[in-house]
């Protein structure tokens, strides 16, 4: 029984300077929730962990999940949306690129509720107009 | 880079009255934290959605997130435990058929950080020692 589509969206190249300036990150995710018109149903969640580490958020949606990690002594964020209807449609390689100067954007896309779904893998090369799914 | 493993747990068959019932979902999420030593670095966020809805928990971990989704109209629970440690060893299959009558339960497992991993797919039947990643 499929219940959701869980997106994970993982950036490198990244900024560092970006990645640990939690408004950066908290607007981004505030940009998603926008965009695709999510519905936040509870107080978000934040982390900032000492330094070299990153922020960490969480919003419970209607719609499930958005979780967001970045790693500045890496150059990389991570994301997870996990939505329980239609597939929204958000341009993350352009937006990573743009708003953490991501060189290289990774979306996958899992189907979720069902043993008997498998795994679809793309790339998106950031600011090139890579796959999205 | 690689910045950590996630699982992504999809236990299908689960009884209804288990997955509406929040100190059973979340009893077992403190189990798995428990059982792992994850640390919890702010107050969990928990929801319940009206029937025929479950259930949501989000915690979030010095080691990243557990998230859990359940959908008592569907018999179906889902997990999310994103780590930035080496894999932690939990038997899914055996606890959510113990815990939530699950009969399937798929245990996935996703490298988080870079663009050039690609996905492991696995199944794992519940109560019959299935396959852990």
């Amino acid at each position: 029984m499929t219940v959701g589509t869980e997106w994970m969206i993982d950036a490198e190249g990244c900024k560092p300077d970006l990645l640990r300036d939690p408004n950066v990150v908290r607007g981004l995710c505030e940009q998603v929730i926008d965009d695709l018109s999510l519905r936040v149903v509870s107080p978000e969640l934040w982390h900032e962990f000492p330094p070299p580490g990153g922020v960490t958020g969480l919003f419970l949606l209607t719609e499930s999940h958005l979780a967001c990690h970045t790693y500045p002594e890496d150059g990389v964020a991570t994301f997870n949306l996990y939505c329980c209807r239609s597939r929204p449609e958000w341009n993350w390689a352009e937006q990573l690129t743009r708003l953490l100067g991501a060189q290289r954007v990774s979306v996958r896309s899992e189907i979720r509720g069902s043993a008997s779904t498998y795994s679809q893998v793309g790339d998106a090369v950031g600011g090139r107009g890579g796959i999205e799914r």
